[in-house]
């Protein structure tokens, strides 16, 4: 082939040069990590992000270059903000931004890789596909997207039927979180080439019934909507549109915070239809719980045969932490075989990724 | 099934009290737009748009709030940024950002919805999917991602096989920009169902061989790397993995800016594989035009003969509106058949996702 001039040259112009000069964040080779901003007219840059506690003032020097060096921190990913002049946003000159469904969601991102592959890196193992669906939800009038994952091997065979996980995001965010910062196909590719996994499709619908930011005086409002779109519109379409066992046995309910409360809500009440029920750092309130459990928690027999896996994980530095404690306790105290994974950590995307690969390993 | 009561109250306090209140931007159904910023230490905020020439302050009131109301604007898609005390930034108050693989990229969204659907709407038609895949790439020692279109019909279908369009994005973005910004399945699902174009599979790739942002001391570095990608694993790949048909009467390749530069770089020299091909505002430099297209120009009866269709597009407002005119002469002077399809506006998504609406039913 002809080598061709490439055409990077002509069009990088066309990005505001100051964009192009600074970088952040530098990671040095012993995890330090550097944070940069040019900013000559700002009077004050603040940095704050999840490895570190509260927040800390970036310096300026002569040419309005703003920085700040911590660490050396833990591999792992990591949001952060800046704040300059008191209006928290990201660091420009970073590319790599989360963003959800809601204002104050958005952040930059910190990777910082280790000496080794994390679980939920790439690596070289075969890797299953993500689909995004855009399907009709009669129950909710509107057209809805669905991000369904298929495990390596499900394109190549035609035969094989594969149980199914339902797997919802958090507040704020959307149905592409669990791909986008949850790495759930790299997690499970990696269990499953491991052997410490089995196959199986996880569907992760939009978890509004509402739209987001919606005001609370609906109380019970998003769960029942929701409710009806994963019941008659998203198990149908998965269902009939994927090679999907049908049963009970072969469905599995799990979800993170809001999701989580979802999917304690909907699974443990839905019996007929799963049969496995996580809660991530569940959103769920000691208030409720006699109105969204008491029917599960009176009939501790049926309970008992019916699931063969209900596991909790909450981190000791989430405010929702005293939440699943209680509801821990409520199942304790109703004989209602359980796990519940207490770590540390907070309310983050950090413990929600672990969870999954806890998780999914104990799975049909 | 039980109302239970939702889980949003509990988590919403997990966000910035500032970042849930400040709604930004508001649209009026006159299609006049405000911006708003919580901001009582800043001492100035610009207002920078695609709907706009250059930028405009925002104005402080007593309570820290800034504000400024533009319009009214025609309805599309565009993209804006505020600059705070000097620094370029997004609208903390809008979740919709458009992000992409290099530091100046990160823009807020705003959408101005019209009073009929727009060709780029989710519409009540039936909807294709969105397949997401990592792949190895040999030539390039790496695990890659790719994303393909498959249109309405190819799950259900078992023998039918499809065409192929590679689609290529622009400099600073990664194989998301297509179905994120550009709507590509959107697009193609509505001039489906209106009878306006063929079905076919869309392939879209990581465009870069080499990092991005690297440095331009390494000219056709990247065209060199990208197109032994291209041409040695994603077709393979694509060909192996799905029902399309893996001749050159079904193999179409186009692309926008760097990506434009690449199809046609790519395509033109490639005859005996391509018979459509496409640049959207392409990425090209005359001075390369010799050593890129001399070979092709050369034999203007083997173009003439193989290819169906060479379209190329470009906004007169667009810095490389020029190098589009220049190559344009070259090829008449050749006497090579071409559409130039010569718009308004410049080098934006805008153009991008028309001139696709404009070249995909030209296709097959």
């Amino acid at each position: 082939m002809t080598p061709f001039r490439h055409a990077i040259v002509a069009v990088t112009f066309l990005l505001p040069a100051s964009a192009q000069r600074i970088v952040s964040p530098v990671i040095s080779s012993d995890h330090r990590v550097t944070f940069n901003l040019s900013a000559p007219s700002a009077s004050q840059v603040m940095l704050s992000g999840e490895f570190m506690k509260g927040s800390q003032p970036l310096v300026k020097n002569g040419e309005g270059l703003w920085t700040t060096t911590i660490g050396p921190i833990e591999p792992e990913i990591y949001y952060y903000n800046f704040t300059i002049d008191g209006v928290r946003t990201i660091d420009p000159g970073n590319p790599n931004v989360k963003t959800g469904s809601t204002p104050g969601t958005i952040q930059s991102v910190l990777e910082i890789p280790g000496d080794h592959s994390a679980f939920y890196d790439p690596q070289p193992v075969p890797h299953g596909e993500i689909r995004t669906h855009w399907y009709a939800s009669k129950s909710l009038h509107t057209t809805r997207r669905l991000t369904v994952y298929t495990p390596p091997g499900y394109e190549g065979s035609t035969n094989t039927r594969y149980p199914v996980l339902y797997l919802f995001h958090g507040a704020n965010a959307d149905e592409t979180a669990w791909t986008r910062l949850g790495r759930v196909n790299l997690i499970l590719d990696n269990l499953l080439a491991a052997g410490k996994s089995k196959p199986f499709l996880v569907a992760m619908p939009f978890g509004y019934g509402v739209p987001p930011g919606s005001p609370s005086s609906a109380p019970g409002a998003n769960l029942t909507a929701f409710s009806r779109d994963l019941l008659e519109d998203v198990i149908p379409f998965v269902e009939s549109h994927y090679r999907a066992y049908a049963d009970r046995g072969h469905r599995a309910i799990a979800g993170l915070s809001m999701g989580g409360g979802e999917s304690l809500g909907i699974g443990l009440n839905h019996l007929e239809l799963f049969s496995y029920v996580g809660g991530f750092s569940p959103g769920i309130r000691t208030a409720d719980f006699q109105q969204s459990y008491g029917k599960f928690m009176a009939d501790p027999r049926t309970a008992n045969e019916k699931l063969r896996l209900l596991w909790i994980g909450c981190g000791s530095d989430d405010s929702l932490f005293a939440a699943s404690e209680a509801l821990v306790k409520m199942l304790d105290d109703a004989g209602i075989k359980h796990v519940f994974h207490k770590s540390g950590g907070a309310h983050t995307w950090i413990n929600w990724r672990r969870y999954l690969n806890e998780f999914a390993p104990l799975l049909f």
